[in-house]
């Protein structure tokens, strides 16, 4: 009995509480096989699973690919470069062509928000998004609550604090969205360049522009990535100043409750906006997150394949 | 029963109509297993195909990996730039130390017409050409074959047009054999500087100056790519007037049989040689192309394979 | 019974010759099974290797794969490019977060020596090192014994002479002490500007500047590359001249014993450090090193995997 219903995975937006818990259930039965010398099982044996990516990704294109390969499935990897995409075809071009070739789910990442959502209108394979421009990435947020949920036993009344850039960055979109709908309160905080301008609220999380108010009693501090990569420098003064004032320090996460967990979506830029001494802290789960990614995935392409049969 | 003598496919020029036969009949078995749920059989379990492109492909690259793939063979993949090429080593090297790693099949894609054949003096593995400079690229010839004959049930005494850059297409030279090879009469028309200089045919092919004379009557239109990246811009005077005076337009489509089949090898570039309307339309196969494509490599593989053994 | 207790494959420094010699007599066992026609067996079903390589290679990469493939295991491969190492993160945790996707051996390659002994610091997983700055790459040393062991049927006593860029080469450095562990005498020799300056000995092998006496009654002779791409052309006066001077030719080879064996690394500059009718003359063994390599790779990752699960 397969009470998973949803055809694609594009967001957390889309997915009830019910869905969540079903998906984290399922990751949990599923982390086991992640835990044994032989690390494989049969489930997905015969699907193909085509990670089309549109921007550079190391760790969650590894984390997808493990996770199908875990269940059996083939996989096959497509990088913007290599792709027809510098020929000058179309993104539903490329998709209807892919789809052509009877692959059974498409993991796609593109800087474009709202790409994995376009191509379901044009796909029958299951799409599921690897992260699409300042949207959303569900598969992260999923495996994030699912750290929290391992570690903590429950979401209900925590207080997830989220740093950073809150303004570009689709993990925290998907993260406020997961956490609440799973009944925690959500704070975010960031330079001023980095949150929704004038608003006290974004996507039910409350806004707070002191950091050390926002900390207050957390009990999970997710701190993001600096993207200098994506936005310029014109953000923020300097790399320096932003460790300064809104690098996560030792002293700041004495604010929160102690033991609360420390998060990051990786890779980090140490001493930026993580200390190392708070990245390799004993209350760091850094590393469960990754470990629990492989879950999650297995997870979300397991649901969506095992449905497709039946 | 393998009547499949042949230990390269490196162009239609050395099939016989044959042979051509077998291998729609084979990739027309294969093709079932494309439909079902578990796209997956076992047939070259433990072979290792290598694919060893100089050229950047995705659609023509994954098609070949999803058929060695469906068919249970391990394959790798090896491109230009991370390969040896860059520190200088000779293509004969390349392949004889890709040859000591005994795969069974390497599937080649080179910039220099008659790289693949050269190939074969100094492996022992099949080759497949998957596309060597202006000269041949027949396994699109053979999935075009197929999905004509899938679609109108035979290939004799067809029309079949092709247009566009017959002088610098692989792809023409190779569809022209194959539909000449089958009992089809095959026209060709484009730009004067994109046709054989003062030739009335080419391999076989009415060279057909005027598009609205080569249309008439035709039961397949072949539009060929505007290869951008190879060729220049000399050839055209524009990319504008190319889709004006040699695009495929609804209206031109007119002049063809009613209910011909619309084809291109992909990936198009819409409202160029084709507009978006004839692309998408009712008589467009181009998708059915990719599919089959798949389909057929599955057959050059198998019959490579299981004839190697025997 | 598994002897071998190594966790790492890290350098011929940390071998004994006994795990040397276990290593080729493993490597002899499986090395019948590139022979058959299905060139697959199960003993690493459901293992995963990563290969981190943050240095070009094909072969090195190509032959690792291969070897993972044959024993069923599961690959997949990261490149520098590719990885986060360009969003800023440190090799550690880079590295760290692979592990926590739970494989079961990195493969790694790093133009700094040192990395896969730094890299078992952090990690649990088996580490190999495919090759670290000018420091090591223990595989290549192990395929070229087992190479020249095949064809001369043992190893004490042999003289062996190494040609070229000693300094700087990690193939000399490993095959030096490969040989000399397992009973040979070894004699390199190259240009003064490549050679360790003012010693008569480098880790066990006697330097001799004139290339005639090195080669005298020599029972193998490698050749090692040219690397123009690690060293700029500083050390030599030009391409041509150390062709004349220090390349390999017919003449030299006569100097050594007759039928002595001709190896090379790879990729061969062809008319630099070796002429073409050395490099494909009678007593070359450059393509049996390649076919080697790929069972002495797979004699590694079998070792190290299976003696994890004891």
């Amino acid at each position: 009995m397969n009470r998973f219903t949803a055809r694609h995975i594009l967001g957390i937006s889309t997915l009830s509480p019910d869905e969540i818990t079903f998906i984290l259930d399922t990751a949990e039965s599923l982390k086991d096989i992640l835990e044994r010398p032989i690390k494989k099982v049969p489930p997905l044996r015969g699907k193909t699973v085509v990670h089309l990516f549109f921007e550079p990704s190391t760790r969650t294109r590894l984390s997808f690919e493990l996770a199908a390969k875990r269940l059996s499935a083939d996989t096959v990897s497509i990088s913007a470069k290599a792709s027809s995409v510098v020929k000058g075809e179309t993104l539903i071009d490329t998709a209807r062509n892919i789809e052509a070739m009877k692959p059974d789910v498409i993991v796609i990442r593109h800087p474009y928000s709202g790409t994995p959502h376009l191509l379901t209108k044009y796909v029958n394979s299951s799409v599921i998004n690897a992260g699409d421009g300042t949207n959303e990435h569900p598969s992260q947020a999923l495996l994030d609550v699912f750290t929290v949920r391992e570690h903590l036993g429950h979401i209900e009344n925590l207080k997830v604090v989220i740093l950073g850039d809150i303004f570009h960055s689709r993990v925290a979109h998907s993260d406020i969205q997961a956490f609440t709908k799973m009944g925690a309160e959500v704070v975010v905080s960031g330079p001023a360049t980095m949150l929704p301008s004038r608003q006290s609220e974004v996507l039910g999380a409350k806004v707070v522009l002191k950091m050390e108010e926002a900390l207050e009693d957390a009990d999970v501090i997710i701190v993001l990535r600096i993207q200098k990569e994506r936005q310029g420098q014109s953000l923020i003064p300097s790399v320096r100043e932003y460790a300064t004032f809104f690098g996560l320090s030792p002293d700041k996460v004495k604010l929160a409750k102690s033991g609360a967990l420390i998060m990051h979506p990786g890779p980090i830029n140490r001493g930026v906006e993580m200390a190392p001494e708070v990245a390799d802290g004993p209350y760091s789960v850094i590393l469960d997150q990754v470990t629990n990614g492989v879950a999650i995935r297995m997870a979300l392409l397991s649901l969506l394949l095992t449905k497709a049969e039946s």
